[in-house]
C-alpha cells in the first residue's frame, strides 16, 4: 500500500492531474464512433428512465450524468442503491430502465452483481470503464472505454474527467450532435492546469481541519468530488453540499472559521446560485469561487474558469483545480495523495 | 428568530422530542382510513417509477421511503432534482411516475412548484405534510397527513418521524397490509426515549468538532438526519455516510481524533454494515453503535435498541437517542437548539 518509500510522495497524482488534456483528447479522436454505436443502441430500446449504479468518485460522475438524463434527455432519473440488490435481494422491474454502471477498473465485486441482476430485470445495461475488458464492461450489454490510460494514484483524477466527458458525449449523441462542443476542452484544460491559480490558495488552507464545498446543478457533483479529493488525500473534514440543501440545515454550522469553496459556472446555474451566496455573506463566511469571477465580488478569492464554456461542459474544467489544491495542501502536509492511508484503489464492497 | 430570550434555551426541541410517542400514536390512530385510500388509488394508478422531491430532514424521510419501494414494493425509485426543474426549466415524461413530495410545513415555494410541474408533466402527485390545508397538499392530486402537530423547534424532531411511519404505513397498505406491525412503536419510543442512554455520551464529546454517521439501507437516512440534527444544533461538521460510501475514500479521514457513531440495526442491515466496522476497527476509530449490542464489541460504546424490530420500523427508533443527544450537547455548549443560529423553520429555496 505504501509507495512513498520508493518516490517522490503525490508523483503519480500530479502525473494523471497533468494528463488530462491528452486524456480527454484520447477520448475525442478515438472513441466517438463506438460512443454513437451506444446512442443508437439505446435509441433503438428507447429507456423511460435512467438509473446509475457507482461508488465514490465514479458516483459523482453518475450524478452529474442524472443532471444530463434530466435536463437535456428529458429523461427521469436515479441512483439505485446497491444494497437493495446485494444485501436485500429485492430487485425491481427494470424494463425501459437505462442502467449505466460507472467504474474505474471493472473490477468491483458489488458493481458487478448488480448490473447482472440488473440485465436479468431487463434493463438495457451500459458499463463506463476505464478497463473494456473487465469483468463489469463483460457483463453489461453495451460498453463505453472512457480511455483515460492507466490510473495508479489511489484519488481518481484524470478518470473522473473521462467519465464526464464521455457520458457528455453519449448524451451529445442521444442529441444528434456530433461531440464537436467539446472539442475546446482539451485546450481549455490546459490552460487551467497550466495556469495553476489554485495553488496560490494552499497556503491560505494551510491549517483548516473542516471546510465546505457547494453547488447547484451540474456543478453539484464537481462540490461532491472536490469534497471527496480532500477527505481523501488530505483527511480534511471537507463536506459538500448542494447550494440548495445547504440552506436546509447546514447553513448553521457555517462560521468565518469554516471556509467555504463555491463553485460557480456562469449563466443560469451561476444565477440559481445567488441566494446561497446572499446567505453566506450575511454569515461573514469565508468564502472562495471556483468559475465565474463576476460572482467573488466582496469574497475572499476567486480561481476563475474560462468563459463561454457551455454549462455542461464547465464540470469537466471546473474540478481540475480541486485537484491541484488537494494534492498540494497533502503533500505540503507531510502526506502521501498517491497513497492515502486506509485505502485501496479497487474497493470491495459486498 | 431568536426566541432564547422569553425561555429556557432548547425547551422546544425537547418537548417535541418527548411527544413522539403520543404523536405517533395520533398517526396511527387517527389516518390510516385515509392512508388506504391513498393507497387504493396508486394501485390504481400502477406507477412504475417513484421519485421524491424534498429538502432537509424531509430529504431523509424521502430515502427511507426510497429504500421501502425498491425493497419491498420492487419498484425502481429515485431523488429529483428539483433545480433541473426550477433552474433549467427540464420537465421530463413522467407518466407512469408516482411522485411524492414531503415536506412539514407544505409551504416551500420550489416544492409547490415543482410539485405542480410534475403534475402536469404526468405524474401521479402525493404530498406528505403535516400541513392537510397547506398549498402543496393543495396542488398534489394525493395526500398524506403525518399528524406531527404544531411543530416549533426549527430542528425537525417529531415531523420526521411521523414522516416515516406515515411513509411506512402507506407502502405497507400498498402491500396489504394492516399496519399493526407499527401498533408497538408507540411503546418502544416511549421506552427508547425514557432510557435516555444517549445522554452518557454527551459529555464524551463535549469537545468535538468533527464526526462522522454511517449506516446501510434503511439506517442510512438515520445517519444522514443524525448528522443534520448535529449540524443545526451543534455547528458540528458532522458527515454522514452510506457504510458502503465510506470505503470509497472517506475511510482516510478517520482515525482516533475523528469519532464515528454507526447505525446498525438487527438483521441483513447490520450484517451488512460489519466489514466496515471491521474496517474501522483496523482504524483504531471511536466507535459508538446505535441499535445492535453485538455488534458493538470491542468498541468504545453502544446506544442499544429494542430486539425484534421489523428492519423497516428500526429508523423510527434509531434517530431518538441521535435527537436527544444533540439537543443535551446544543445545551451544554451553550447554543439554543430551537432557534439554531442563521436558520428558518420553513427554508425558501428558489
Amino acid at each position: 500500500m505504501d509507495a512513498s518509500w520508493s518516490r517522490t510522495r503525490g508523483t503519480l497524482m500530479a502525473a494523471e492531474i497533468a494528463e488530462q488534456p491528452r486524456a480527454l483528447q484520447r477520448l475525442l479522436d478515438r472513441q466517438l464512433p463506438e460512443i454513437n454505436k451506444v446512442a443508437a443502441a439505446i435509441r433503438q430500446a428507447g429507456p423511460r428512465f435512467v438509473l446509475t449504479d457507482a461508488r465514490g468518485t465514479s458516483d459523482n460522475a453518475a450524478l452529474y450524468f442524472k443532471y444530463l438524463a434530466e435536463i437535456n434527455l428529458r429523461l427521469p432519473s436515479g441512483s439505485s442503491s446497491p444494497s437493495t440488490m446485494t444485501t436485500y435481494r429485492a430487485v425491481p422491474d427494470l424494463k425501459d430502465v437505462l442502467w449505466v454502471t460507472i467504474s474505474q477498473s471493472g473490477g468491483s465485486p458489488d458493481l458487478i452483481e448488480t448490473t447482472t441482476m440488473a440485465r436479468a430485470a431487463g434493463a438495457l445495461t451500459l458499463a463506463v470503464t476505464n478497463a473494456p475488458r473487465s469483468p463489469l464492461a463483460q457483463v453489461a450489454e453495451l460498453n463505453i472505454d472512457i480511455e483515460a490510460g492507466v490510473e495508479s494514484a489511489v484519488a481518481a483524477t484524470k478518470s473522473y474527467t473521462c467519465q464526464l466527458l464521455a457520458l457528455y458525449l453519449l448524451v451529445d449523441a442521444l442529441m444528434e450532435g456530433d461531440g464537436s462542443a467539446a472539442f475546446v476542452l482539451p485546450g481549455l484544460a490546459e490552460s487551467v492546469l497550466s495556469s495553476a491559480v489554485a495553488l496560490q490558495f494552499a497556503p491560505r488552507y494551510r491549517f483548516v481541519d473542516r471546510l465546505v464545498t457547494t453547488g447547484r446543478a451540474f456543478s453539484y457533483p464537481t462540490a461532491l468530488e472536490a469534497a471527496l479529493k480532500l477527505m481523501e488525500t488530505l483527511y480534511l473534514s471537507a463536506h459538500g453540499f448542494s447550494s440548495a440543501d445547504l440552506m436546509h440545515g447546514p447553513l448553521a454550522m457555517i462560521d468565518e472559521d469554516r471556509p467555504v469553496i463555491a463553485i460557480v459556472p456562469e449563466g443560469p446555474g451561476g444565477e440559481a446560485t445567488q441566494p446561497v451566496l446572499d446567505r453566506l455573506a450575511d454569515r461573514s463566511a469565508d468564502v472562495i469561487i471556483v468559475g465565474d469571477p463576476h460572482r467573488a465580488v466582496g469574497f475572499a478569492g476567486c480561481i476563475p474558469l474560462p468563459s463561454g464554456v457551455p454549462v455542461e461542459l464547465s464540470p469537466i474544467l471546473e474540478i481540475m483545480p480541486m485537484q491541484q489544491l488537494a494534492h498540494a495542501m497533502s503533500v505540503a502536509r507531510g502526506y502521501d495523495p498517491d497513497a492515502p492511508r486506509g485505502l485501496r484503489k479497487i474497493t470491495e464492497t459486498l
